[in-house]
């Protein structure tokens, strides 16, 4: 299709539209004319080493003259395009795995080679946010059986690179998120780490939360790490958090949460093929899962909790990882920090062994840290905790900590936001709820996870007695605009936390 | 909201998107720094008179300077902003209908104060792409019961204009889509217009077919009508035959299309809930619908078709509608042409009974104005189709169609399109099957309907028998490149039409 007419030249428009890949032309130029594109048509672009699809905006202005061709930054990076390139232009060919994303739609059973296809296509960049919306939606709500979540997680896993350890035994932990705070991770890692055995762990970012594990590590230092890298740090620290995008481990995966953020979704099957396929293309053998339960937590009774623990573990060993699912209580955030810096700081009080340090956090930790050592089979089982104890308040969990920081680029402390506003009880009593998405959503509306430094700082725990005037908690934001809109959201909600 | 610190000096930019709202806003404007906007954040955007939600595209070239603020056409058009009008800006408040749309995507039962809260935003434009087609998708395949469909097709009439036409019968019909060519609706409104009946017929465009009413129908005439003008050339003509998206009819469906031509699906809950609440809106009050049954039609079974038939009947009764269903076959497309201008010359050679007028076409035109005929009671049962014959053959609705057009502001005759290619029978044998899915395909690579003179000209019917090298059909398109890329299609399908 690299006909001589479908040339254009390349200009630098300077258009950020986030991962979206988006196409200028004049509405007047030679292109748009003879080939008959409209505006929103999807279509083919290429240089002489790759191509993307793209959506077309046509252009009635005189941003770009007729022969040339402007990108969205994203398109421009994935092209690599510099100004004055020539660029092809071309009718995109029919994408066939369209035919199984409609027969989802409409409730047909789709096996691996139609995920597989579907996949694919995907990681291409050939699926509009339309496309990538149905097919979330069309697999959403117990729409995908226990076959097609193990199908799609194994075309998740062949959709990337897939990384071996060359070890026996490789462990991961993931947590079935919904709680705030809740930032055990680096803890774990530090502490099997510092055991001996190899954790290289991989972490999202929020998908609907105030902050992820690659949120609040990033705090501390670098976590978009090349392959290279990562192979670096493990060998020499035997383990590391870093963000999994730039791994392009499951890279589809980063694509789908982009979209279930947007609609605030994180439906049964996605979220196993999401944890599983990861673990799984990280190289990983022996994976704890821990399930925390609460009213207000993502999973909210123990019914549902046993119903995902089951089919987690059929999934996991349909592709080939010893998993274990633990159950955890899920009523109230877990440490006092949400969001990145704000979480960061309560980890280093408990790498510290700080006298301030948030007990529930750290006996978390220690638990999730002593079921991988157990499940490693390296200790008796009913030992893990002592050991997992052991090893951090000995401080060889700390120094492991900065160690592996230091493997990843850097090690820097947390800053808290310039901006502060104290929320104080206005009755006393027994404090009888915290509604887990509530305050994250606060947290999310003073800027977390985009603002490192915003989000709550948590004072209280259930079941406490509150005076009147007594500090419940501290909102943190970088701006005076996401400080007033957070606080706008809690005069209008009084039941973020409850006292009676 | 409409804070000093958030004005911005709107620039035209000149980008055509479609539908869709984008703002254009530089990385370094005050606005962008003190409220913390990332890319594709939705914001509002408000002049003193209104407001709309538009997506965010942040800059870093100097299209805009930092106190400018540039829209998208469709964005710019809904705000009727000129060059350097002061517009504010500020974060969108949460969009409470989203949690139905998630209860449905998690399978839930909808009731109609929840969808007339979806319903309500998506035509007040806050719900973005993504949201659009997870609602489109959680509502497809048989995941709407029959309550929600008719609580569904409620909100959608209510939340537009409806018309009262103070008539105690308004007729009208509907085919449900699928058999390409089927243009019986200009000739039923000419005839039964004729008769005297009131037929206000809007029509949609095509949804994933390579042709709607409106379409053909702009061929000939003016179909982008204001309500008073429609009124007028009802009044007058006593039919009109209309694009239905002006007359602010239901205007949910004519979004909710885009997203469903986007994903090439039309599901049974949504096209009942589109097709009654326009029927209604538009003042009906007797509205037969045709199913078409075939291999390759959209309703591939009796069984489906019947069930299709009472759900539509149901729903028009809870809506209040005499509706009466009846099932045709759909085995193959009816009449030659395919595509707007050529469907047009077949309309145009029934209306003059011409010798080469296509049959089939006739045939049904004549049914469905019949059964029309019957329905409004005003002549016996079994004698509908007598008079409808008589209508036409007598030049009476050939004069209506004329009237009718020249109200709307013109008669045109249609024209082929410059590029052509015939397609001849490669063997000789008996014409087995037409695939209704791929000759429309075929029609559409060709250009239709966005090129209304592109499309297909068959000229062989089921049962016929083929001899080697016979002209099978034509493709008409108004560029070489699209011309190539139906040849290439057809190339690469040799079941178009099958001959044994």
């Amino acid at each position: 299709m690299e006909q001589h007419s479908n040339i254009l030249k390349y200009k630098h428009l300077g258009i950020y539209t986030q991962n979206e890949n988006v196409v200028y032309m004049r509405e007047d130029c030679h292109v748009c004319i003879s080939e008959g594109f409209e505006a929103l048509t999807r279509i083919r672009i290429s240089n002489k080493n790759t191509s993307i699809v793209a959506s077309l905006n046509v252009l009635n202005s005189d941003m770009l003259l007729p022969n040339e061709i402007g990108l969205s930054d994203a398109a421009a990076k994935k092209l690599n395009a510099s100004q004055n390139d020539t660029l092809y232009v071309s009718h995109l060919e029919p994408i066939e795995s369209l035919s199984h994303l409609r027969a989802k739609i409409y409730n047909q059973k789709l096996d691996y080679s139609a995920f597989n296809e579907i996949i694919t296509d995907i990681v291409e960049g050939d699926y509009s946010n339309i496309h990538l919306s149905a097919f979330i939606t069309a697999c959403a709500g117990d729409r995908l059986d226990i076959d097609e979540i193990s199908d799609l997680t194994k075309a998740m896993i062949t959709s990337g690179k897939q990384l071996d350890w060359n070890k026996e035994i490789v462990v991961d932990k993931h947590c079935i998120g919904g709680l705030p705070g809740n930032r055990t991770t680096p803890l774990v890692v530090a502490i099997v780490a510092a055991y001996g055995l190899t954790m290289p762990k991989t972490s999202s970012r929020a998908i609907t939360s105030p902050a992820g594990t690659a949120d609040t590590m990033e705090v501390m230092t670098n976590v978009t790490l090349s392959l290279e890298e990562i192979k670096t740090v493990v060998e020499k620290e035997g383990g590391c958090i870093v963000w999994g995008g730039t791994a392009q481990l499951s890279p589809a995966d980063d694509i789908l949460i982009k979209i279930e953020k947007a609609l605030d979704i994180d439906s049964e099957g996605q979220l196993i093929a999401s944890v599983l396929s990861k673990k799984a293309a990280a190289g990983s053998t022996h994976v704890i899962i821990d399930i925390p339960v609460g009213e207000t937590a993502k999973v909210r009774s123990s019914e549902m909790a046993q119903k995902l623990k089951n089919h987690i573990e059929t999934v996991g060993t349909a592709v080939g990882l010893n998993v274990k699912v633990i159950i955890t209580d899920g009523s109230q955030p877990v440490g006092r920090g949400i969001g990145p810096a704000l979480e960061a700081i309560d980890i280093l009080k408990v790498l510290k062994n700080e006298a301030d340090a948030p007990k529930d956090l750290t006996e978390r930790a220690l638990l999730l840290a002593a079921e991988l050592i157990e499940l490693s089979g390296k200790v008796e089982k009913g030992k893990g905790l002592e050991t997992a104890h052991q090893i951090l308040t000995s401080g060889q969990a700390h120094k492991k900590f900065l160690a592996i920081c230091n493997a990843q680029g850097r090690f820097s402390k947390p800053v808290l936001a310039p901006y502060k506003i104290e929320i104080r009880a206005e009755t006393s009593g027994n404090l009888k709820r915290i509604d887990n998405r509530k305050i994250a959503k606060l947290a999310k509306l003073s800027g977390a996870p985009q603002s490192k430094s915003a989000g709550i700082l948590l004072n209280v725990h259930l079941g406490e007695q509150i005076e009147e005037n007594q500090l419940l908690y501290a909102i943190y934001a970088e701006s005076k605009g996401e400080l007033n809109y957070a606080l706008e959201y809690k005069n209008n909600h009084n039941d973020i936390i409850t006292i009676i």
